[in-house]
């Protein structure tokens, strides 16, 4: 089968690969239909994650039909069209049981495109298929539901469960990238009284603004972006600062807006440590939260989509063909220049069985 | 009057100073009866709170009997004893209808030896009186009530609820210090399964064990002791670390040896930024807690006491007379060298009324 695959740092190809197999009892075998790409890839192709080996198929959001089930499986049968969760979970270790899926010690958390096989293939291996696949809802649009493989979740629970989002809450989230607008959307599950979005990109920002962002802030001159911010909360800062950047300075403009018994809910991945002013805010009753997406929410959000309480598929600015998958890399690659958040690759390869 | 007033950084003298009036309808004026030395007087003497004027009084706990009280005080009535919280809250600025006292706008907060004067004296002027003073439950040691002023709802508000000790969980407590051992104390209420107390001092240590502890690691060596905490945590490191000393090294053991989904709980004041280790510790599902006590567990506080679930008059170590005031300061400066925690002061200056 055809597969984008992983080779050194600052190569990755599509190229012929084995189409992959049941190994165990608990996975399935998925032709994949819809797949994105998330700003990890790009991480993973720099050379920054040098868990991921040469070789291996990159990607961890997408939908798909089951085209086999290993013995074990019980919640899905051949011809099930189902999400794929970016987690894995065993369902009874330690973490698990704290539902803490991100955790799973047992090939478990965020392994696709990672530490095993991804999704911008033609066919997944899926460990824990009970957990890891959910069932989809009829009438939900395809690109909606890959959405809800990483990104959603990873906004709603990294930055809006952990953030504590709450009705009447004083909101700002730094970075208006697609966890940042992911955030965004599943905030507006809680009615906070303001969303302050914070970023570099004007395009980006008013873009979040259509999405439902009730302020914008430019963050280029970062001490005008603070007074902004200050100015907007009657002096106090905000009551949640959701981090969805991922460097030092997004994390000191959190740490710099947050108010008396605020919570900086980080949702960024960093790769470098960040300088954190427990000099100033030893006093300030804060918070801050940092996790990886368990995606345990998936079900309430599937739940939201089919109440109508959210159009994630709003985020998905451009389509490709899984043949077209190198330009669609370079395309997400450039995001502010071609204004794209989310692309979304459709097998067209392997037939539908 | 006499009062132990700061002068200039590294002086601080037993003066004779006017003796305070009710300025305000809500004060209330006591007499002291006994007061103790905090770590934080020790930081203001050497000039590490610039907010201290010269000429302030210092001291933030104490016990007293209500000498008068102003024209709008409800809740006490001259000859009361009453404790004394270490933080003044006028129960209905911004803050305080939050219950977060320690930030109240009007004349709240930790204000006594700090923006106002405070209880190393004979007489001292309370601000929100009915909200700021306590009555005193018949049968309980002066010792135990003085406990209550600051360390023990520091310990508890600060360490245990913002760690969210829950039962089973493994703790570790950085510092044993007043602050910690208060933390040791208050952590029993929740039946954690391991408590490991972690300083540099052996005496300490041992002091610790005495009063709950389930294990003691001397940090002298990091790295050896963040191995015995994962050692004694099925090398998952804990569920709730404590930090209760407030320099770089101490948080700095904490984010090494917390486990995923656990809690920081800062407790110590610390005068310079930290390095925040957020690229391992992003994935990591941890929160971390910073606060200044409020005090509102205070009533629990008084009910715990007087069901004997707590025994907080073992913090004391040393007794000394109003009139011993600078020798009280020599002992708690050097604590290590004399074992010493908590001393008690008792006024003999003035008469009872």
């Amino acid at each position: 089968m055809k597969a984008y695959t992983y080779v050194k740092p600052g190569l990755a190809q599509f190229v012929d690969v084995d189409k992959p197999l049941i190994q165990k009892p608990t996975d399935a075998l998925v032709r994949l239909v819809k797949t994105t790409i998330c700003g990890t890839d790009l991480h993973i192709i720099k050379g920054d994650v040098p868990a991921v080996e040469s070789g291996r198929i990159l990607g961890h959001e997408g939908i798909g039909l089951v085209e086999e089930v290993g013995s074990a499986v019980t919640n899905f049968k051949k011809g099930d069209k189902v999400l794929i969760s970016c987690v894995c979970a065993c369902g009874k270790c330690y973490y698990c049981k704290k539902g803490i899926y991100a955790h799973c010690e047992d090939e478990g958390g965020w392994i696709f495109g990672h530490l095993i096989d991804g999704m911008q293939a033609e066919y997944l291996r899926v460990p824990h298929a009970d957990n890891t696949l959910y069932h989809t809802p009829e009438g939900l649009s395809d690109e909606a539901l890959v959405m809800l493989s990483d990104i959603l979740p990873t906004g709603y629970e990294i930055g809006v469960l952990k953030g504590q989002i709450s009705p009447g809450s004083t909101v700002a989230i730094v970075g208006s990238g697609p966890v940042g607008l992911a955030a965004l959307l599943t905030a507006q599950f809680y009615s906070p009284s303001k969303l302050i979005m914070i970023d570099l990109d004007e395009n980006r920002l008013d873009r979040a603004l259509s999405f439902g962002a009730t302020h914008k802030v430019n963050a280029s001159d970062a001490q005008q972006a603070i007074e902004q911010v200050y100015a907007l909360t009657d002096n106090r800062g905000v009551d949640v600062a959701i981090e969805a950047v991922g460097i030092p300075a997004s994390f000191d403009l959190c740490q710099k807006i947050i108010g008396i018994d605020g919570t900086i809910a980080n949702a960024g991945v960093h790769g470098r440590p960040v300088s954190f002013d427990l000099d100033k805010l030893w006093i300030r009753n804060i918070q801050v939260t940092t996790g990886l997406v368990s995606t345990n929410t998936t079900p309430q959000l599937l739940k939201a989509l089919e109440g109508h309480k959210i159009a994630p598929e709003k985020l998905v600015t451009h389509y490709f063909k899984l043949s077209e998958i190198e330009k669609a890399y370079e395309v997400f690659s450039e995001a502010a220049k071609h204004q794209a958040i989310k692309v979304i690759i459709e097998n067209d390869i392997s037939p539908q069985t």
